[in-house]
């Protein structure tokens, strides 16, 4: 079985995830600039979701780049991770309508660290039926950027009942390291790397 | 015809079944743990029914990997299909609303009921189609867990008058059925039986 | 240019304009049968309306089987279809919660008046592109099925003023006729007949 | 990477900007002809922002025909696009709910001013990938449409503050110009110019 149907699937998900989070912005009844502003947290909230969407969608669409053949386990695993993304728009409803609270504030960074488990779940799904001579192995190297990733993760978690402004300069960060294009796989798909 | 479009368009309506739901997720208004509680019984019942049209997509997927041409009939099974599974979203919703009454409970599954027969009756229209020598015919077998699921709904059905709980671990219980791999399809397809 | 993203975004929108509809079934603040009551008219409209857009795409499908290479006329005419039929949620709506009351009933059959025609000019786009010898002119023939759904539209529209109850049935008829599967592209496309 | 993916992602993602703008058509409470007033200037900026998403939609379809081999950089340059299109529907409903007031008529022409921005930078980053023989850039000339889309777009946001429905106008001119058929890709396209 080919990738397309897992890779259409997931687009339209993720297309969905990010253009639900635009119907919690709730029309303002009147038309002044002070209408507005109670939109402001829910406006950056929804920046910081987007971008993070883009970029599991950007990923996604390298990742299954080096996968040829789909098995049942990477079906499971895609759903598994679809379902965690699936609670971002929640979240991120829940914390621009709170200015940013402590619990809101965690909860948000609790569900980014669920959907970077199942991440890391799917890698290694793909990993074991690749093979020792894994093509996306080679390509992840260390996993830097994925591990750091986690740990930041649960900083920002914990800092959220402390500093909740320094939780969400730690989302923004994680969300910056990961804009930064990933050369590895750029690399390996020029040396043409495609394998089951 | 080729399968593409049924696909496409069937991939793009179960991606918006499972979103829909989370749209019921209503964004409380406080920020503290309390102000979560209400949401309990609507996430319980939405993971439940996101494993269901996730096991949908992953049959259909599976499914449609045995059909290379489209009748019309096919068209129509499918849409019937859809139909029940675009009733998923409103009983997901009134069950979790309702902290899974008996009436919720039982319409859940009768959905569930009429989605599954649905099913069985997009199953026949293909093997139909494909004659005597039907590839999918030969890889359903006897179709135990089809005809064991239809049988547990109904039990489902009429326990969730008498001990809605029980209705729920049968649906559960349904659910988990369907998440073990159906190698059925799998063996099927690797001996590289595609076929009208 | 080739057909595929043309069909990939109608069946988008199509897709989304079903699930819109449901998410006008409330849901109810009880559990009891009773609170299901105020339900019954939006899930007949809903019913019919299912119909009609699945009807719409199954055509859709059938008809861009006909065409091989998309110009810009046929790009703005789908998109002028696709206009119409996104107005069929809200007139759907109106319907079911007026309980088809007489305006609701006739602006309900002016949107799909209004899809007929935009239907028919994108087959008129598609004739005209192809040339005196159109595969899809050949098969359409007189197209009664188009010229008899425009009459009973019109006279359903009329009726809504006078017995509403009238203007379903005709709704309902029009979608039987359509319902029953057109075997004129279907005998087209066993001759191989794709063109342009 | 080709651009399959990028193109559904997009078609989703405009499918859906479009079909969210008809949620905010609320359901009228009465049947009555009167009840359907106060949608009338909604139902007007629909159609200004429907026609707008399906010319971004038309012309993204024409783009990506000029490009063979997606980048990192054209990813990123189209999810930022995708942002600023997803602002639409919100400034589509405030202005519709506030009949066309001041600020909502800048913040709209403001949105579409940054969606012109972003398609001009992804234009560009198309154009520098594709190297000094761009097609791209032979098939945009002097690009005279943009510039003078993105000069009305200014007017008309500064018009907002004084007359209102000029700027209405002027949103409904530059859609006019854009509607009228680019001939531009159609003939860089005849002459089957893809690279990249």
């Amino acid at each position: 079985m080919g990738t397309n149907r897992l890779e259409a699937f997931s687009d339209g998900m993720m297309a969905i995830f990010i253009t639900i989070m635009v119907l919690e912005f709730n029309v303002p009844e009147g038309s002044s600039a002070q209408s507005l502003l109670p939109l402001v947290p829910k406006v950056l909230s929804y920046v910081l979701s987007f971008i993070y969407v883009g970029i599991y969608w950007n990923n996604h669409h390298h990742l299954f780049h080096t996968v040829k053949h789909v098995s049942g386990a990477m079906l499971l695993a895609n759903l598994h991770l679809l379902f965690w993304l699936s609670l971002i728009p929640f979240t991120t409803a829940w914390m621009g309508e709170n200015h940013f609270a402590p619990l809101p504030m965690a909860l948000y960074g609790a569900v980014l660290l669920m959907s970077a488990s199942a991440w890391y779940l799917m890698q290694q799904t793909i990993i074991r039926k690749q093979g020792p001579q894994s093509a996306l192995k080679k390509a992840l190297g260390k996993d830097l950027k994925g591990k750091l990733s986690a740990v930041l993760y649960l900083v920002a978690i914990a800092c959220a009942f402390l500093v909740p402004a320094v939780s969400g300069a730690l989302y923004a960060l994680v969300a910056c390291i990961w804009l930064i294009p990933d050369r590895r796989f750029e690399r390996l798909l020029q040396e043409g790397g495609q394998q089951d």
